[in-house]
């Protein structure tokens, strides 16, 4: 017998109008009565499996411990395996496509203490087609585990090295400009950037913003309700990275941007004049 | 004293926006504090009966065993009934409106063992306006039945067979073409037909898709991440019902087809220039 | 020690297409695990206090024992303070920023017994950036009070009286009018009135509407459905209010109404040529 687990933690990109969610969890409540389910989203993107890794890596450190059910799964009924994870001493189990929606949150988690396929077609439910992995696959698997199925039951080892790798994009330097992507825009149109704060010299206080054509001045502030109106403001957001922010409007709408676009920060000393190039400055990494 | 029930499952047209279903389950757990609630779903299309009675027979053979509490219901606060009907020797109860929601899933759980009128008042809560049934009936209702209490005690009894039914259209076929019809679009814009693979002709490869105007070949295919790009693929779902849909775009809007829709199909053996009706088909129903 | 909860209710702005009420739930489940969460509504207007004190106004008596967790919280990070208000003799605890948000539904539970602000930051999650509040702030301290833990541990004693009033808008009278305002636009499009049905003179049956320059006459109606085509209706609404409606169609969108708006409304005996001002009518209050 494996641990035995009480809480399913969900992330999908079935949304919420279709029964799909209701369905796992009904499976989930048939098979485990006593494990507890938590949505982390189901709103992810039809198929956007960088979306999804992203959000779980935001999630993961929070995630209760337990089973972690994610499915964005363009490749459903393919070839494509089908996975169980251990991380973190047996503490949690994600459970997805491979296809590198896991890869970032099993890397966060601290990596992989092993892996398996989940090839033993034997805890799976019959269906009639091969495209609701999550009701068929993915919510039983859940369930044994939670009755302390052992990983090694649920199907051949493999090689946690040899999954598909997750995509987390890095930052660039150019002279004095540092090119950074848009992770994520939230529901309030806030605009996460894949830049650590550190990434700016000490004592920055204004960025360029160059966003395509558009070159914007932002100000670093310590909470968006601190950004004055008409001002783009640049705040450490709850996940420690840099996000654009408009106080009361969205940034992202007002800036044209989505996740994957590129920006483009130079530091400089505020726009009282001096240009940014006249800025000693020095992006670490 | 009935059975006990420990879970009741929610389908409804009531939104997540507005806050009636967290007073829903507000009065659930106050009322029967051991019943765990599952969201089936919530965004059947406002006042849309039938869409509501497709997407419960889709669920209800993995529903969790308990009471099924489904709202669709636009002639609450008149005189149409609230029913709870019984099934699959009390293992569950199907609560709603007496107006054909509730009717094709009692008939795929294998018909009513009883049902009652839910006329005895006293189980209801009390409320200024009669337009928020979910609450001040089936909410109460549903907890009562939690708590215990036997179906006879909510009010006088009815005869299944006097309810509203349910309409599952059929598909007909003319000559060698099969007039079907749009079950169901999901979010991947999917579209779910009202056809069995088994009405296709054995060995079946291609089909002849006639929209309205439009005329467009599909190729069968065993997985959504099968078909090629630029096809169109039918693929036995889930519920094992043919779908049309393309390669992680919305067969939906390309095709222009809802909820309702006519497709009529004509089995073919292919592209390659033989006409369809050079192809001897019989189908089968 | 306090008292021990087992509920917490959570309403916010926070959507459910980011991970963010994910993410306080995993909090809420690793340090209350007994607690159960129901969610009111995520879908509050982004940085909107007005439209969530009205949810949190019509909840709360539904509301089941435990604590409330309510963020809508535009100032978020600055000053503003972050409160617990304890309610109803102890039976509930409602934490939220002091903006106004709670002050209604405290209002409706009988007013404050007592009161704090979230000072004590031992209770709270560290984190990079201030801009989570909810789930660095609230749901550490929700889990503490589901553990026993007393409001005065939670912070310093604060007068309630001090607290930031909630704004909800009374009608006024001018001759026969009623100076009403939509308080809420549901999913059904149906628009609730600030007006209790008493503020109309006994016996009206019919109620002309100005709204903007438009004139409109209402028929009262007991329910939606006997609303008759073409017709608008009034229909007192589950919360004891007017609400403007159409039978299956949404009132709102065909009148050009939203929350905020004016609604003039003036009581006659019926469309059958009778001026309104001929008739002697009473408004109350």
């Amino acid at each position: 017998m494996g641990t035995r687990y009480d809480t399913v933690s969900l992330l999908t990109d079935y949304g919420t109008a279709d029964e799909f969610v209701g369905v796992i969890k009904s499976v989930l409540r048939e098979l485990a009565p006593h494990a507890v389910t938590i949505d982390l989203t189901h709103e992810i993107p039809p198929h956007d499996v960088r979306a999804g890794s992203l959000a779980l890596a935001r999630c993961i450190q929070y995630v209760a411990p337990g089973v972690v059910l994610a499915v964005v799964d363009p490749g459903v009924g393919t070839d494509r395996r089908a996975v169980a994870v251990e991380v973190a001493g047996g503490a949690g189990v994600l459970l997805g496509p491979d296809n590198g929606l896991l890869a970032p949150a099993v890397q966060m988690a601290g990596g992989a203490d092993r892996a398996v396929a989940l090839t033993n077609t034997e805890h799976h439910l019959e269906a009639p087609g091969a495209t609701f992995a999550g009701r068929d696959v993915f919510a039983p698997v859940a369930a044994q585990l939670c009755n302390g199925t052992d990983l090694s039951e649920l199907g051949e080892a493999i090689d946690p090295h040899g999954m598909v790798p997750g995509l987390l994009p890095i930052t660039r330097t150019e002279g004095d400009d540092l090119l950074a992507e848009v992770l994520w825009v939230d529901r309030f149109g806030n605009v996460q950037l894949n830049v650590d704060p550190d990434e700016l010299p000490a004592g920055t206080t204004h960025v360029r913003l160059r966003i395509g054509e558009q070159v914007r001045t932002a100000r670093l502030r310590p909470a968006y309700a601190a950004i004055a109106a008409g001002e783009i403001g640049l705040v450490v957001d709850s996940y420690g990275l840099l996000s654009i922010a408009l106080d009361r409007r969205p940034a992202a709408a007002e800036l044209g941007l989505a996740a994957g676009d590129q920006v483009v920060l130079t530091a400089h000393e505020g726009p009282e004049g001096r240009g940014a190039g006249a800025v000693p400055v020095t992006f670490r990494r």
